[in-house]
């Protein structure tokens, strides 16, 4: 398959990107003076009006064609949780702590069992975090949505000392990148994952379990992992990988005059991530631009600080480097492991 | 048309009040310590962390099937200021000013030119309102959306201080409710609409426009009328009449032993939605459910100062009464204008 492979599956990241960029030019005419700058853009800051040391956090964020999986599959118990904890890890980029969530629910035909169990997925996603599920909207909208059809959305608000958000010019030459392991694709890929393994193949079997579970598998949260690492070391940067892998999202929270320099053998690929890989002949840097390729969150640390750092978060890898950035050279590159 | 003529339309109203029911059940088993009684539930109120006078307020709503007329007519430009204003509207029933808004955009295949209208319409209502537009999520997903399909939702924040919230206790009979007028469908009632008036139609000359037009007029934020009535009013209880219409809108803010009276001779019902009801041949109620018939948003104010509060507001009307409610009553009715 050629570098297009995820366009050809019906997703243009070119028009993405070129949609953000038209989405600056809309919003450059006006600024709140409570905003702050968005490091990196997982979330969006605004400081509490009369209490200008701390910023509400703010982002919102959808499953994905993953519900399309789940609606074949009659299976809505999880991606609920695949929302909030999403959203939870995209704030939790610039150290907020959740404080409230509110999803939006989408269908053609309301069946209200298949509309409470998707709201229980983010209830208890909510709870596990001490997260409000403040609200929501349920919308039946027959002639846009399929009657099995379904979207879910959800936007997510927490909070953070402005003082605690993370330098990313703090970063430099010489720390570590710690690599937090995923599960499989968590909320990104799907279309071109529902090309490469079809509807009839859910239910086959893969590894211990099937092709289904593989696929559906809940996008997990990092908030404790992540605290358990600040305790004991200075976290200057951190990442959520999602659409756009390592590649993209990375660069997003580090300076511009160094690079992320990953090592493939570091870690492992995930079985379903190697097996969409193979079936889609993806050449190497595509796969780290589609997927997540087995590391789901990343932070920054000093390097002496890397060791106790991963004690504190069984799982984490030191998988990479920030190493100095020559002129024209890409600010994230993964060096493959041997075959 | 029998009572049954939204459900035909393929909206199940029932199966809305038994989702929200079923939400509730899920929901009771855990609850945020900083979370308030949400008054009417057009809101969530969460207390600000560590100032707990002051709440949070967050309302997720979308736009329901207008975008279908929208993305028929290809005019995006409107659907924006519909969503922003509606969400406003929903967190001024208790008395929120608005902080920030997130855009939720999905669609089958991304186009930026009409991605960047749609956010644009957003940026400029929530400019309007100095609300911050803090972020947003554009997913393209083919395979859930047709081509030219979209859906879009999004979620507002706002504040308030707690001892500013209005109380519904403090409704008694004899007060008045005064109505602010509607320039539509707003964002309610759509899916029976396009069945009512067909995509042929909508070029097609109607009033000193089109049907297309008619069907698109924006929903109007009530923002600035509200404020200047509670500038010289007691303001007691508010609400936003969207889905549900009068009927089941004004009862979520008033105390269980009253009833609202409505006088459908105290205002006129707008051109698009007269002709709706005689082509659907909608009975009595079924008007007053379905279609916001005229009014948009309603306060309860003391008697007395009704007049003042009308001067304050141009178009404002005092549309009906508080009653004492005896058992068994509805809530609400609207007597309804001699023929």
């Amino acid at each position: 398959m050629t570098k297009d492979s995820y366009a050809e599956a019906g997703v243009d990241i070119a028009a993405g990107n070129e949609a953000v960029s038209r989405y600056k030019d809309v919003t450059a005419a006006w600024r709140h003076p409570l905003q702050l700058d968005a490091i990196g853009g997982f979330g969006g800051l605004f400081r509490v009006p009369g209490d200008e040391g701390r910023a509400l956090v703010a982002s919102a964020d959808g499953v994905g064609t993953k519900i399309l999986i789940a609606a074949r599959m009659r299976r809505y118990g999880s991606v609920g949780a695949d929302l909030v904890n999403h959203c939870v890890n995209d704030i939790l980029v610039v150290n907020a702590t959740p404080l409230f969530f509110l999803d939006y629910f989408a269908t053609g035909k309301l069946q209200p069992d298949v509309a409470a169990e998707i709201v229980r997925g983010c209830f208890e996603a909510c709870r596990a975090h001490n997260c409000a599920l403040l609200g929501g909207e349920t919308a039946e909208m027959p002639g846009l949505y399929r009657a099995g059809d379904f979207d879910l959305a959800g936007t997510i608000v927490g909070i953070v000392d402005v003082d605690d958000v993370p330098n990313p010019q703090s970063v430099e030459p010489g720390d570590a990148i710690i690599g937090l392991p995923s599960v499989g694709l968590h909320t990104n890929g799907y279309t071109l994952a529902r090309k490469l393994i079809v509807e009839e193949e859910y239910g086959s079997a893969f590894e211990q379990s099937t092709y289904g579970d593989a696929l559906l598998a809940p996008h997990p949260s990092y908030y404790e992992e992540v605290r358990a690492m600040q305790r004991v070391a200075s976290v200057k940067a951190m990442a959520h990988v999602t659409g756009g892998g390592l590649l993209e999202n990375v660069p997003r929270t580090l300076p511009a005059g160094v690079k992320a320099v990953f090592e493939q053998a570091r870690w492992s690929v995930p079985p379903l991530l190697r097996e969409l890989c193979k079936r889609g002949n993806l050449e190497h840097e595509e796969k780290y631009r589609t997927f997540n390729m087995g590391i789901g969150f990343t932070l920054v640390v000093p390097f002496m600080q890397a060791p106790r750092a991963l004690r504190a978060a069984p799982g984490a890898k030191v998988i990479g480097w920030i190493e100095n950035r020559g002129d024209g050279e890409p600010q994230a590159i993964v060096h493959p492991a041997r075959a």
